[in-house]
């Protein structure tokens, strides 16, 4: 399936939840699959931090262009776009083609920088929304997100309730926790006071703060691995050498790498600070922050998504301890003290929060079962 | 209880298992209580990551000079220096006076600074039982101590088995998980690529590495407290202001200390660059990577310490994720399959790998009990 991204333009400014706005503004997204004649089968995906519209497909003549859940959503796939009409949206701030902090600043035309304001899960979706506007689309079938990505699917639900008829919330929360927020904030520490960062306005100067974001991708890796994976994956074993494992000396070096899993940690550290923006990253860690839609209700998350009108799927997954499977039950709850049409799948997965991009059978079938249902709501086919 | 660290400089050059060696050291030092006329009372107290010497008592005129193991260990605490004789030793390699990075090295008249050699837990075993000797002390009635001061309790108890009666095993484990391998990975990165790092020669440069320095402490607090303890402590509460909690505006910027987490980890960064060397963190954190018993054994801990000879006592608590109780019952087992003398606390604590530094009726009577067996092995009195 080649596919080829597309921009919309807005030139209305948007109303930050902060208070500040944004304007001519653009998104960047993909679109997977055929819209029906009545507009019923349009599937929104939302993305996770490191990722982007480009969810499904490949790019015409560019070898692993694969999208990012390229395994879940494809002709005949769990998410079937011969079914559905798939939209990948890259949200704003980012360093994928929506406007972002390296984009320049209509007001004064020079590049926001530090300027480019903080954007939330309620913003994101706002945006998303009027990309669904412009698409002609008024009802979806389905939202769906993992990890951000779920938080913006149950944001949806809560802030355009009318407009979601499914919202599929994968290895998600309600809210972060503090040692997520102490992750993140560690991360965004390393950026901050690389002496390449500038205060953010890197780009004028040339730079680029790769130290921070190598330790920023670095730190998250781990959280986005089980103890167990890291254990089987990498365990002790020493970086390779010509002397079998039991037998080679350590180095006894700080500074060299000496077990497989460090020098894993620094490639994935340095082939992240290569790409990706650090003034993003520090908006897209704020974003989850900031997200806590039981914070107006006194911290009553069965109050805050009362709202939701929509029929929810979560899923969890056992070994995931960056958004632990408590988490998602606490939406499940919150969700059954107002009577929704509920279900909630935790599959037993080795492979930590990473488990929500990866194939696994019963994961797969869940999806795709939940998504016939979505067609077939009266269950009279398969 | 009032003390006075005092030193011992030992002439003849430690091998070290790199194969180097070091030469006309000093270590520092203290002691509490009364070593009796056998000298068969004295407890050795190995120290972890950020410790020292100065175990228990205080220093006289200074306020909050309590020891690091205080609440332990004094007249009448659970490890009484009114029937033991214990020895603080602060580790080669330290920045707290035992000869370390920024000491000048003896052949080069010239600071040590990244050319000090790498140290492992058998390194300072080693240099510990020569403490022993000058002190004229043959054989500790027990040698205890938490986290990494576990494996230096645990490798004595390999290294010089003869010269131990009892090992105490705290928070601890036989080698480092990937995992913890990586979290001590990122914090080496941090310091090392922060631009005063200057490859550890930063002492000739008059600059101190703190951005690394602030960044390393903050992932190990993470990792020294459960997830539990920090939901309770900090939660996601926001910084004080003059609003209340729930109707204040959230300051909606990635630059400021927007939850309470935050301005916590900000801190204890920032007071540890102040005095932390950072050269001592990387020498450390790598003989924490490196302990490993059974690696010349090909894993098989229950050979590995068939060597042992010692009674052993293991506690561990169930919140730690850090050194997690399945850690310690791995080696409780391989003690079992050797038929040795142990005995075994899980204590329920919801504070971590802390816990093992934090006061708690059930760990201290088990520590206690402990502590007079060791006296009246035979149960005659208590």
């Amino acid at each position: 399936m080649n596919v080829t991204p597309q921009s919309m333009h807005f030139a209305a400014a948007l109303p930050l939840q902060s208070g500040a706005s944004i304007r001519a503004y653009e998104l960047s997204f993909e679109t997977y699959g055929t819209l029906n004649a009545d507009k019923s089968n349009a599937v929104l995906v939302c993305h996770a931090l490191n990722a982007s519209h480009h969810v499904a497909g490949t790019y015409a003549g560019q070898d692993k262009s694969e999208g990012w859940w390229h395994n879940m959503i494809g002709p005949g796939k769990a998410l079937d776009t011969e079914q559905f009409f798939v939209i990948g949206v890259n949200n704003l701030g980012s360093c994928f083609g929506s406007t972002g902090p390296m984009h320049t600043h209509p007001d004064t035309g020079r590049v926001y920088g530090a300027d480019f304001p903080v954007v939330t899960v309620e913003d994101w979706v706002n945006a998303q929304a009027r990309l669904l506007d412009g698409l002609g689309i008024k009802t979806l079938a389905a939202v769906m997100g993992g990890s951000l990505g779920g938080m913006q699917a149950l944001s949806w639900a809560l802030q355009y309730p009318e407009r979601v008829r499914h919202a599929v919330v994968i290895a998600s929360a309600p809210n972060l926790t503090a040692e997520n927020i102490a992750f993140n904030e560690v991360a965004r520490r390393a950026i901050q006071t690389d002496p390449d960062f500038h205060g953010g306005n890197f780009y004028a100067q040339g730079t680029v703060p790769k130290r921070g974001l190598r330790i920023a991708r670095m730190i998250g890796h781990i959280t986005y691995l089980s103890d167990d994976v890291m254990n089987e994956k990498f365990g002790r074993q020493l970086i390779a050498s010509s002397q079998s494992e039991q037998d080679r000396n350590f180095f006894y070096s700080t500074l060299e790498a000496e077990f497989q899993i460090e020098s894993y940690l620094r490639y994935q550290g340095d082939k992240f600070a290569e790409y990706f923006d650090a003034n993003t990253y520090l908006l897209i860690t704020r974003a989850l922050d900031y997200f806590d839609p039981a914070r107006r209700f006194n911290g009553n998350l069965s109050l805050a998504l009362a709202r939701a009108t929509s029929k929810f799927l979560l899923v969890s997954f056992t070994t995931d301890w960056r958004f632990a499977p408590k988490r998602s039950r606490e939406i499940v709850k919150a969700l059954l003290d107002n009577k929704r049409d509920v279900s909630y799948a935790e599959i037993n997965a080795p492979h930590g929060h990473d488990a929500f991009l990866l194939d696994d059978a019963r994961y797969m079938g869940v999806i795709r079962s939940y998504f016939n249902n979505v067609v077939n709501p009266s269950g009279e086919a398969a």
